[in-house]
């Protein structure tokens, strides 16, 4: 069976045989005679499941061992409240708002604490990110928070700010959601990071949160239990019935991950080699094609999620309707920017993003 | 195919046909080209599976108009600090203390309000109910909280108190975690219901709540945008990425629901009369064995989870490995009260309940 190439940008498309798996386990895990949500998350059934994926995740993403990864709920949104209910002991937190998704963390972080911002690219419509050098940190900031990849506004940062180079000593507080396991994570600059699931890892509804463990046990009075880090990192994120269901399509994930491989890498490392060349080949037709443009600055373009323009944006609608007949799924661009936009996370393969430029080609040639 | 009966007290037993379904459908979705875990939220098919589902439910429990179903994240244990957050407005709530579950309400709300003690039935080790006329109801409480089904003690409200006929104007809150869509509810004596969606209605990680719309929009400062239950409805729970493929499997469920009959009853009215065929067979035989025991006052013995204990309890290990070797699964009781539970929800078929209680007579003629 072929199936379409689904550029969404989260939810997002998953890998066939991912897919496959639990659709073939779905009445009957490994003979158990439960399907996986059926499973009692204490029984010893779904600790297999559990510990295996968060084995992978550590394996994959070479997560240090003095850092914890938490199995939450509530997506990138509600970790805008629960990180400064952690992290902020209700002093000052920084933030670079390089898009929507960074501009939100700024917002919601005010419930909790200082929250002023230290850098924005408002100023390029969030086209380019501000130069580390330039960002005005406070001496006393409980954190710094970035965006690693803004969604919307394909804006991805190439490398993570160094901040004890910038003289803070702040954790960096990194929102991967939509590019973790697209690329290492260089945990030498960063305390926490947290992501929704639904691009790069699994289903919606499962967040992932790894956090250095001298971070854990500084939540407010006014954290709730279950988002309190240090409760869900000694309860291994059971304080709480976790998302069963989507920690297990997780960990299908990270074992398709593994088993990747890429001019000689595997798993992170391949992904990102071929990532790079994914989003190579669709930036490189973009620029040389004269009818579609991406406004972002080549140093900070997003391997992740390209947005871009026809010349003549009454063409849009043809041009969805001609890539859907292709089987070239939900390329319309994020309401507030508008366009297109083309999401190439890890399940996309390069021949789907040599059709969506075929198609793009074709396009033009009859439009342009 | 047949698979065992999985007694498990949740995440728990869904129905076959559900999950033949959806595995069916894991790949495409009705011709769409993308499974339900990879359609963007906002997308058309998606919204088709959102609406059907929130109608359905609507439909299913008889949801009046001025009540708001909102599909958020969490679970029980989050709501418990959530409600606070929404309804308490930073006065008092009275809490009904019946066991683990309620405690748990009851001491998380301490976070955001003043949190009484109106009722308890610590003094019979939460085997019986207290009086609604002995309740301890404060003039000035925001809310009343009352957990209509107590997953781990077996102690169920088989009506709803009537807060008016007591003196009261506060709201009811329910949690209905363990007991949703097994039974109607009475909506003119609830103001919310909330409950984790693993246990009747389908996968972890999904919670339904189902709030009166005077209570919107009174949260405090400190709660979290994502749990804001005014932003919530607001957005047709869409404020933030809700756990899709949690929401179309409880859709595949309450489908199912419409579906079945019991004795000319349909859906929830249908689970009602054979949740107390199921319950009824299981209390009689346990009753009358001379061998086992359930402690629950018989005024208030849960329909969907039936604590007991073997006369010898050196047992116990036996009696769950024969039962697995039948195709009886998840038996065990929780560590807090020991001995076995046999949770009953809907999935279980009354053919589940003759099985058990088949085993239980076999062991005991075994071993009385």
């Amino acid at each position: 069976m072929t199936r379409p190439y689904n550029f969404a940008p989260g939810p997002a498309a998953l890998p066939d045989e991912v897919l496959a798996q639990a659709a073939a386990e779905m009445l009957d895990w490994h003979g158990s005679g439960m399907g996986v949500m059926e499973m009692s998350h204490r029984g010893r059934e779904f600790g297999a499941i559990y510990h295996q994926a968060e084995a992978d995740l550590r394996e994959l993403l070479a997560v240090p061992a003095n850092f914890r990864i938490l199995f939450m709920q509530g997506g990138g949104l509600a970790e805008n409240a629960i990180v400064p209910m952690n992290l902020s002991r209700g002093g000052v937190a920084d933030f670079v708002v390089t898009g929507s998704w960074s501009q939100k963390s700024h917002k919601e972080a005010q419930r909790y604490c200082t929250s002023k911002l230290a850098a924005s690219n408002a100023a390029t419509q969030h086209t380019t990110l501000p130069d580390p050098a330039s960002w005005q940190l406070s001496a006393d900031a409980a954190y710094v928070h970035v965006c690693g990849n803004e969604t919307i506004h394909g804006v991805e940062f190439q490398t993570l700010p160094d901040l004890a180079a910038l003289g803070s000593k702040a954790p960096l507080v990194v929102d991967f959601s939509s590019n973790v396991a697209s690329r290492p994570t260089d945990w030498s600059r960063v305390g926490l990071a947290f992501g929704g699931a639904q691009k790069n890892i699994g289903p919606a509804g499962l967040t992932i949160v790894i956090v250095r463990d001298d971070l854990l046990g500084h939540a407010l009075p006014v954290c709730p239990s279950a988002f309190d880090y240090k409760v869900v990192a000694d309860n291994e994120s059971m304080f709480n019935t976790p998302p069963t269901f989507g920690i297990y399509m997780a960990g299908l994930v990270f074992q398709w991950l593994k088993r990747q491989t890429e001019g000689g890498l595997t798993g992170v490392a391949a992904m990102e080699a071929r990532n790079i060349a994914k989003s190579t080949l669709l930036y490189d037709y973009i620029d040389g094609s004269g009818f579609y443009v991406n406004k972002v600055d080549k140093a900070c373009r997003s391997r992740m999620n390209v947005p871009f323009f026809l010349a003549d944006e009454s063409l849009n609608e043809s041009f969805l309707a001609e890539a859907k007949a292709k089987g070239l799924l939900q390329l319309k661009g994020h309401k507030s920017v508008g366009g297109m936009r083309a999401s190439l996370y890890n399940a996309i393969p390069y021949a789907g993003v040599e059709a969506l430029v075929s198609h793009m080609r074709e396009f033009a040639t009859r439009h342009g």
